[in-house]
């Protein structure tokens, strides 16, 4: 194997795969990154437990400007290989497999030689199935994860609740995660697609989905198989385990009558929460505490030992009964934040029963709720 | 005590003595930032072991817009007060002393009520003594003390060598800092300065110090006291303790003839031994090889289990006898970084002896010293 290429290009798909891998594996070769040459291009792959990342760099990319040599295969310890591509002096870089794995690494007059491992030995990627196929626009799934992943859990006392429920039926795609004391849910339509599958993927791997998914106008296909599930684009491919187990009904937990009604615009009631959690988390239960009349709303956040805070808020409308309810502040805060500078509604039934966070213009798609702290 | 003023004005005060407030003391107070209000002005202290900061901030200050309705002090818990201000609503912000030392913090609709401490229990800072006295330009200290102080040693088997050693004599001001393996050392020419000090000031304070030295066209009044230091700028008194003991004799170190010298463009070499300690690094031994002959100047790097790497230097000019020296790299990096992008000479005795780096235009005013490792 021997090639050259743009140093800057390769770094770009470096970066990519390394999402994928972890310096903290039991598997010494997966603390590698597997290079693959051909006369098409350059194939790198990176991979742990959970995710995989294989990414393609073409020959014929002008940036690339890659000239193949020789093909082959090797893998490289990842995080150093790295370092020393991103610390070369030229533009360029030439990799050459030697005997017994060594590869040398040359650009201008720096020469490293370094040990490689076995490409033989690195594990295979699952087989692709092409049976359950989605196409989503990038920026609507990088959306889609975002708004829900937070609410995953945490723990692994309930393993199927630290994933994300993806459920494809009736032309509709539903998204919920919810932690048993919240939850966020986002349904997009699907008009032309009549497939249906009902999976859960683990919140970690989105999130590394979401923070590799740079290119805003790609398109992504999301393909389902027995145990994992594939997102590619032009130049990426990410595999990521599903995780086993039914995932609970959430239909049930999501009230649809409502007591109190009152209309906000997030961002003064983000920064008015976040203020009031100044406080909340200096106290040993770390909640806030709003009144509504029908003049006025006011949020409380109390430490005894610190001090106090009371900030009478403006809202936009509020209608139904009187409430007093408090509730962690650091949930409202995830929610509120996920909804970006918009109007919203929140509906309460009473102190003691979940509200619901929902955009004022909204369809009924985009949906937060949060279970409150019941304080006597 | 009550005020009214600008939140952004007071923010930037509130950082400037934050840097000497730690929040692991043993001495509650000192989590604390005192707050005194005259109708001149508002006057912040920050403090622990090592430094106190006393900050200024004028009611005839345009920016400050300072409203002042009665003068008085408080103490208040300094992370969470800061948090407050940082998060307020408002450009301007009340504080007012009630009862029991409760601080009421009003900006907008936010209302905060907050539990203070009583003032006189925060320590007195030292009495200024203005017999020996300096004055630098801000922009000369922060050179000065970034020239040297990384070479300060890090453990405390010998507390003085933790310190940079600052002596006037014979209107000379000498800065030198070692750890025993390297030594930096800087010399600024003070001729109207007949006067005379020799004091060690902890590297951690003088570090501190310069990120607190902003405004760079400001002058800094440096008073010696018994066992404190006091750096003085229009709006900000900075304390230091000093470190008691004699500080070795460091002039007999430095050697004054050669065998081999060289000149190197820093910003080459550097970039050279930065990869040279990718390998160096991944060793147990983290040293790297420059091999000087007439013809050639190579630097190796190597690691028995990764890899090795060699570099053919470019270097400006050569002299003298071939050498074959080993080193720690991350000595170099430190003392390179130091001279920033100009050209230095280094001059070698032997393998085993200390070696210099000097700026080629240099007068001997500036000097980094390293100590090779012997690979026999």
């Amino acid at each position: 194997m021997k090639v050259t290429l743009n140093r800057t290009s390769f770094t770009q798909q470096l970066q990519t795969v390394q999402r994928a891998i972890s310096s903290k594996t039991t598997m010494p070769i997966l603390t590698g990154v597997k290079i693959d040459l051909s006369n098409n291009g350059l194939t790198l792959t990176g991979s742990n437990a959970d995710i995989s990342i294989e990414s393609f760099l073409s020959s014929e990319d002008e940036k690339a400007q890659m000239t193949v040599e020789s093909s082959g295969s090797i893998v490289l310890q990842a995080r150093f290989f790295s370092e020393i591509i991103r610390r070369l002096p030229e533009d360029h870089v030439t990799l050459e497999v030697l005997e017994n794995n060594q590869v040398e690494i040359t650009s201008g007059k720096a020469n490293f030689l370094v040990n490689g491992l076995d490409p033989e030995s690195y594990p295979h990627l699952p087989t692709v199935d092409r049976q359950k196929e989605i196409q989503l626009p990038v920026d609507m799934l990088n959306k889609l994860i975002n708004e829900t992943v937070f609410s995953v859990s945490q723990h692994e006392s309930r393993p199927i609740l630290t994933g994300v429920h993806f459920m494809l039926k009736n032309q509709r795609l539903l998204a919920v995660a919810t932690d048993s004391h919240r939850l966020s849910q986002r349904i997009i339509p699907l008009e032309n697609d009549n497939g249906q599958f009902d999976i859960v993927i683990p919140g970690k791997s989105l999130t590394e989905l979401s923070r590799s998914l740079t290119d805003e106008e790609d398109t992504v296909q999301i393909s389902i198989m027995e145990n994992q599930v594939l997102f590619e684009t032009k130049n990426m491919k990410f595999y990521s385990r599903l995780l086993e187990g039914k995932y609970p009904d959430t239909d049930r937990l999501i009230p649809s009558s409502f007591n109190t009604e009152i209309e906000f615009a997030v961002p003064a009631l983000l920064a008015a929460i976040e203020r009031a959690s100044l406080l909340s988390h200096e106290s040993r239960n770390n909640i806030v505490r709003l009144n509504i009349s029908e003049d006025s709303v006011v949020l409380h956040g109390n430490s005894p030992e610190v001090g106090k805070v009371e900030e009478d808020l403006k809202y936009e409308k509020v209608s139904g009964d009187p409430l007093e309810i408090s509730f962690n502040p650091d949930y409202m805060k995830d929610a509120l934040r996920a909804f970006g500078d918009t109007t919203i509604r929140i509906s309460f039934i009473s102190a003691v029963r979940p509200f619901t966070l929902e955009p004022t213009e909204g369809q009924g798609d985009f949906l937060q709720l949060i279970t409150p702290v019941r304080t006597n």
